[in-house]
């Protein structure tokens, strides 16, 4: 792959830090522009419009979180691997100090009536999302560990839904308990009885 | 109670839902003034700045919301008040063809980070909405209707982050499924096994 040019990334950066924290509208393109150090006229060279930095910051942001959720969606079984991905879920938002939440979510939120650029984009982050939980879901139904009165597909949706309202919460009050207590909740809600 | 000024009211109505749509720093005074048809200075009698605007629409949105939850939090049983609550939730967003979702969700994404004023107002809001739901989920428990292993707080607290999560997802793709989804598995998770 070759190497991004690095103006270029250090938009992306600087335009995710900014975004990530005030939204997509509060976020002008002057704001990226006095935080990057460089000029209008080398902004334009790279992104031909405002939207374009953004679907650009989203895309790859998107990218690194489906990555990301490769890595840390791997245990010994279903069950391990989905509580290494909450315990990571949860560390992360801990290491922000929940400033910033998930910028998916941020995404959906502000967006979601305004472009459709943004939020297809998005919308698209959460169903790999969801496909990905799915597939570890399904093996621990098929193994016994994951109960199975519900579809694999609807468990997933739960999981994301929780997660993004427990992340939320968590950024409104500053403190890790709602996030905490959700994945807590998710894993009675999604381990069957008999074998936990 | 005196009759509220109707210019203040319409100021309030006009903003809360320019800002339900579009969020708080996409709104501008200007964009106010322009749908309600009165000038800065007849604003700024009424609000001497944008937040205390912003702050009038928190507040009146928030008392009509916990009014509204004081009604629909009834029934025969608890289970049955979760129920109703459940089913006026999804027709409301389901009336609102899921535009403009939760006001203090998207409150807490976009100022989390950005105004404690905002912010404050909003995590109180969805305390009061936590406390209400533990006081049913407690009675529930009590009767043996609820599960008992997780305290009533927690549970409320996994409702709560669960319908802003399934509001957020349906407002993404404007589909009833995600909510649906996610109300339906909070009953599985809810509701004991052996009175199910």
């Amino acid at each position: 792959m070759p190497r991004m040019n690095s103006t270029k990334d250090r938009l992306i950066d600087d335009a995710e830090r900014l975004i990530q924290r005030r939204g997509f509208s509060a976020t002008s393109v002057n704001d990226v522009l006095a935080v990057t150090g460089v000029t209008k006229g080398a902004l334009y060279h790279h992104f031909p419009g405002k939207d374009d930095l953004e679907l650009a910051v989203l895309k790859r942001a998107g990218e690194a979180f489906l990555r990301w959720l490769d890595d840390v969606l791997l245990g010994p079984s279903p069950r391990e691997s989905l509580r290494h991905f909450f315990t990571c879920a949860l560390e992360h938002h801990q290491r922000e100090q929940f400033v910033g939440g998930c910028l998916f979510g941020n995404t959906a939120l502000e967006m979601s009536d305004v472009s459709r650029r943004h939020t297809d984009y998005v919308d698209g982050v959460f169903r790999e999302w969801s496909n990905r939980l799915e597939t570890v879901i399904c093996a621990g139904q098929r193994g016994g560990q994951i109960r199975e009165d519900f579809p694999a597909q609807d468990l997933a949706l739960m999981v994301v839904a929780t997660i993004e309202g427990g992340i939320m919460l968590s950024r409104l009050c500053k403190n890790e308990r709602p996030l905490r207590s959700c994945l807590d909740s998710l894993v009675a809600f999604l381990w069957t009885k008999e074998t936990s």
